[in-house]
């Protein structure tokens, strides 16, 4: 039986390009069959990343069988895996979240998390020599994860590790990180196709704060514009999005990738208490607020979320 | 503020010497203050490994303040680590068991299990050519971690990597492994200055098993005779051990390493079905049962424990 590897619900390009990558070192390198897969409809920067290097679309699968056995990448959290994970057979777990607690193992298994911003980075780093032996495809796909990761190396999350690597490979494989950043930003901002209820659910975590539930959706583009454009009836998609998903609230930042700020979307009194307590800022009565300089859910929102 | 490094709440050689290595490296390799500290009273063979290699008695610490940063070592379980852990700063998590669930941490951090027999051969790993600075103590601790672990290569935890790392250092330091390892095991088997409670408690781990709680004692020993004429009185002190620690039952394993099987006490029904169930074996009226080959708490008792 084939080793699946997947990332999380809300397949970004690090989600998606990571199972790739695995799958094939498991497969090519260490032997071991492997196949990458999706827990979901991967964002238009991983559908141009898959598109830009002639790789296949993953995939998707809706659960996994007791005993199949599943690397698991780019998350560690049970809430962005299918249910009954733990009763998978998870033969490794390669991520750089925060350890949240709830996945179990039945005997010893290989973990590795780093504080890096991008899983790939840390997969570059346990491959060693045998990156050589990747296709053009592979190293296309790591540069594509860190790159999106790292928001071209502005977001704070970003390591000397991570753009080390990521300019090698970049050196490698004869492409221009600005202009290829710039191209996957600008399918990672075409969000039209997208209903107001999915660009809710499009990169979305789900925290507990004070007691309350809240989905914390993040949308980095280089075209806020057209995001805030739609601000009344993202509003008012809220609702429903947060019923069916178990929360109170949906707070949505829409990240300025270029800028290097956040506008959160401040629809009543629960999400400005929020900002205002989160982020010592003051809403007054409008109903966006500016963050400077936040653009990392990771190291900028979540450890600041207060209620 | 010092990082302090630690074990698990009954420290054996593992838990006592990895702390010594780990603490080692970062002060002296990485340039970050740390100490190597105890959770509880060294056992025989940890002492012995102590005195062999002229190491000092780590610290006994009974807690850990509120953002103290700390590095976990031989455990991802906060049922063996003190309360609050949680609160603690943890900056890193090296293990070789497997994924309890239960560890939070406020943000990415540096986990690194595998499934290999010993902590220190991981660490080993990890460290690179940078053992090679280590002080002959520190190579020692190393060496008596794995023979400790693995058993001298006895127990099925053992992987290649265990053992080359264990010969290697045995090399290095002009050790022979089987007198080196007798001698351990010598001090090891020495439970006279032990209470039967102390006994009880020396080396176990918690664990659920349908819907019933138990202490999983075992007890590793080159002379089980010693351990065996003292039953009468360690079965009287399960009671109240089982009470004290919120287990409904002690289920104590005394591992002959020599002969590579245990020996269960099986002082009741609830023990005798456990046996039978777990073990495929059937117990009689005898108030003990031998498990051959059993040897491995981690592989061979806790995957097969049943109700």
């Amino acid at each position: 039986m084939s080793t699946l590897v997947f990332g999380h619900k809300s397949p970004d390009t690090d989600s998606t390009g990571s199972p790739i990558i695995w799958a094939w070192y498991l497969t090519e390198v260490k032997g071991e069959a492997a196949e990458p897969v999706l827990l979901g409809e991967p964002n238009t920067e991983a559908a141009f990343m898959l598109a830009r290097w002639n790789l296949p679309k993953p995939r998707i699968i809706d659960g996994v069988e007791a005993g199949q056995p599943v690397v698991i990448v780019d998350t560690n959290n049970p809430a962005e895996l299918p249910e009954g994970i733990n009763a998978a057979d998870i033969r490794a777990i390669i991520d750089h979240h925060k350890l949240v607690g709830g996945l179990e193992t039945k005997g010893p298994i290989d973990i590795r998390i780093e504080p890096l911003a991008c899983t790939a980075t840390l997969m570059r780093k346990m491959m060693g020599d045998d990156l050589a032996r990747a296709p053009e495809a592979v190293k296309g796909a790591m540069l594509s994860c860190i790159l999106s990761d790292t928001l071209e190396f502005r977001s704070p999350t970003t390591t000397p590790e991570d753009r080390a690597v990521a300019e090698a490979l970049a050196a490698d494989l004869g492409v221009d990180i600005p202009s290829y950043a710039a191209e996957m930003f600008a399918a990672k901002s075409d969000v039209s196709a997208f209903s107001d209820a999915e660009l809710l659910r499009m990169d979305s975590k789900t925290y507990e704060v004070g007691g309350k539930t809240f989905r914390v959706s993040v949308l980095e583009t280089t075209s806020p514009e057209t995001v805030l454009a739609r601000k009344d009836s993202l509003v008012a998609a809220m609702p429903k999005v947060a019923e069916e998903d178990g929360a109170d609230q949906v707070l949505l930042f829409v990240v300025d990738i270029l800028r290097e700020q956040s506008t959160l979307l401040v629809p009543n009194a629960l999400v400005k208490q929020v900002a205002e307590k989160s982020f010592a800022t003051l809403c007054g009565d409008a109903d966006t607020v500016v963050l400077p300089g936040v653009v990392s859910r990771k190291k900028q929102i979540i450890p600041n979320l207060a209620l």
